[in-house]
């Protein structure tokens, strides 16, 4: 894409009303726009990020066996009734509520376990129609009292839930543990894989644990006690002696840390089944209830975390799997030679299929367009100058090192060959 | 997709609640799910032809220099307030409207203009920065009375919303026209080309007319006067006199039809910038109001007006650029020799990256899993047979014209190998 037809701008200041940094930088980065507290709005830029996040997400839940579907934000009270989650009262609970035209009330969707065990009543009947994996990225709405943490705390955010059915716990414990590795895969290739624990925390009546995904950041909201030689974490609400003798780990070797919850795995049982009867016949002939499990992931939330993680005081740093283009063709002249040169460069890029970002803007100082560059963050910037041009050269710097390497042109595009433009693992 | 695990069920019996022949074949063949009057989830195969419409329209307007973003539905009252837009009476208006917990209102969006205009501040300055035209595929809210179409009209939907901004009228024209072609694009793919007709309707202070797109269906709650020669209709709600003689239309030659909005576009004029404030210094150093246009099309509503209009007595009959699937296998034989070509046949086509339902399910009559296939009302069915395996050949069968053919299995895939899977045009 071309910088002069992009229809943001960056900014030089820092936004006033924020104080979470992948807020102040994303927004300086005209990639997104925050239309209130906990509520943004994806700029071209944010939007191909997130998709991106979203495309890596949809991949995992594929090989697992997941079947995208998209459930709907306006809830009857009806099915949260029957489990004793239509709390309404605002000093406990995260509903926003509304109302049709006849005064019935209706609430935006936090979570959505209730319509789905609703649902599943009309395609679940018998073992043989088990188990299977729905999962939907779709808007959740929360009535959050504060939401100052930028995309990581939302009012209204995209969230990636997968739900579990299953026969029994024996064949829900098997995909439950596939999960927990397809989350890992995703943390991965998002670029948080070194920062992120699998975490305990509290379960439910159907299990000891639940499963958190937490990344250590001084953003984060949670606190969590780390085995870093283990790979694994506690939280602090289920941090105790019980715990860590239970999970075996060393309480000299733990080490307290700042973290966000950028996933979440829980085993549900069979607490949604039975209030709302999803049962299903089972070999013998018996009617049994299904045993299910939920799977939540934010995108924005992980896009959130990586600029907290992966920036400095230059920018964004995006890993080359969520960066809205992988280079950043920066032509720094305006003469004939330049512009030709530059030109025909994205050509060659765009052509391969390769995503590139072509600031092509006119009557811009060199040291603008680099500050600007640096602020967006894509991976590999190629800058175009008189006298690279003259020497038939580009320049290529590595955002996330700062290398820079000058190769003849031949050689960049003969490197480029050996490159897949984007790596899927 | 092997059908046996798709967790989808199919119905013979119509839902009691649907009234709209869209719904109730959407409900039927387990493409869609009514959580409430005009809301709908889209399971795993209606979710495929919703993206694969969505897939359409994004391509249209990314051809015209659409650069897509996405909106908020929670929105403030402030930029709705300074354009008399805030009308919260339940009795005229559309508006869900929920709270934070502060108390402070908050509607959602049941169309963009105002958060878009408001936000455009940030990003448009100059002539230079001008024509731009963002765009969203997202979710709107629609607090309607009567919800009893089905698809064709939600209280939740998504809609494509495409806004331009544009230096003066001149400008804008030029991009309007473009709009229309661009739709007329978007209506032609889907298979609703024949049936729907650019009709003139009412304008608004900035121009004699908006012009809507009308399909004709029985189904539609509009009625529109078609002069089939010309391919023009005029809305009921500006034929008159007047109109007819300006659009040069011969009065004796005009038939009045039924039919549903699939689209609509509308010169805003100066309204939402002067309201809002968004402008710009021209060449000439003086500040100008943006001049906007709104383009909105319905994926959904779309998706059920292709149902309405393409199907028959035993299913949807779906044209092929927006089906779930192009192909249909269907095994009616679960003996070996059978097995063994279908599986092999299904690995063929999906290695080809042609998108393949292969209903694998044992234990099914013929006639059971015939009667589904009309239902699901893929493209191009396959059956294999006892008989045709034992003759090494298949039965293609095509859902639209209801022609058979039976060729050798050779035949069979070299015909594929001239055909690209999916017809982007």
């Amino acid at each position: 894409m071309k910088q002069s037809q992009l229809f943001t701008k960056t900014r030089k200041e820092a936004p006033k009303d924020e104080v979470a940094k992948n807020a102040e930088l994303l927004i300086r980065g005209g990639y997104i726009h925050k239309e209130m507290a906990g509520v943004y709005t994806y700029l071209p830029l944010g939007l191909r990020v997130l998709n991106n996040i979203n495309g890596i997400i949809r991949d995992e839940m594929n090989k697992v066996g997941g079947q995208e579907i998209l459930l709907t934000s306006l809830q009857e009270k009806e099915p949260w009734e029957k489990t004793n989650r239509w709390v309404t009262n605002p000093d406990v609970d995260v509903w926003f509520t509304t109302k049709l035209k006849n005064d019935t009330e209706l609430g935006l969707g936090f979570t959505h376990e209730e319509p789905l065990t609703r649902l599943m009543k009309d395609h679940i009947r018998s073992y043989r129609d088990l188990p299977v994996y729905p999962y939907q990225i779709q808007t959740k709405f929360r009535n959050e009292s504060r939401a100052k943490s930028g995309l990581m705390r939302g009012r209204e955010f995209l969230m990636k839930d997968l739900y579990s059915f299953s026969k029994d716990e024996a064949e829900h414990n098997v995909f439950y543990e596939k999960m927990k590795q397809a989350y890992l895969n995703i943390f991965r290739r998002v670029g948080l894989g070194d920062k992120t624990y699998v975490t305990f925390a509290s379960g439910g009546s159907f299990s000891k644990y639940s499963h958190e995904f937490q990344t250590v950041t001084s953003a984060g909201e949670d606190l969590i006690f780390v085995d870093e030689a283990k790979k694994i974490a506690i939280n602090r609400e289920v941090y105790n002696d019980e715990v860590i003798a239970d999970l075996g780990v060393d309480k000299d070797a733990i080490v307290e840390k700042e973290a966000v919850e950028v996933g979440n795995i829980f085993s549900l049982g069979t607490r949604f089944s039975e209030a709302l009867g999803l049962m299903y016949v089972n070999e013998r002939g018996e009617n049994m209830p299904v045993v299910m499990g939920s799977y939540g992931i934010g995108p924005g939330r992980l896009m959130g975390t990586v600029v907290e993680l992966l920036s400095d005081d230059k920018g964004i740093v995006w890993p080359e799997s969520v960066a809205p283009f992988k280079f950043h063709i920066v032509r720094i002249s305006d003469k004939e030679d330049a512009v030709k040169q530059a030109d025909g460069l994205y050509e060659v890029l765009t052509q391969k299929g390769i995503e590139v970002l072509y600031d092509d803007r006119v009557g811009l100082r060199a040291g603008e367009k680099f500050a600007e560059s640096d602020l967006l963050g894509l991976p590999c910037r190629i800058v175009i100058s008189d006298k690279l041009v003259a020497e038939n050269k580009v320049e290529v710097k590595i955002r996330s090192t700062g290398d820079t390497h000058v190769l003849s042109r031949e050689d960049f595009l003969k490197g480029l060959q050996e490159h897949t433009p984007h790596e899927k693992q």
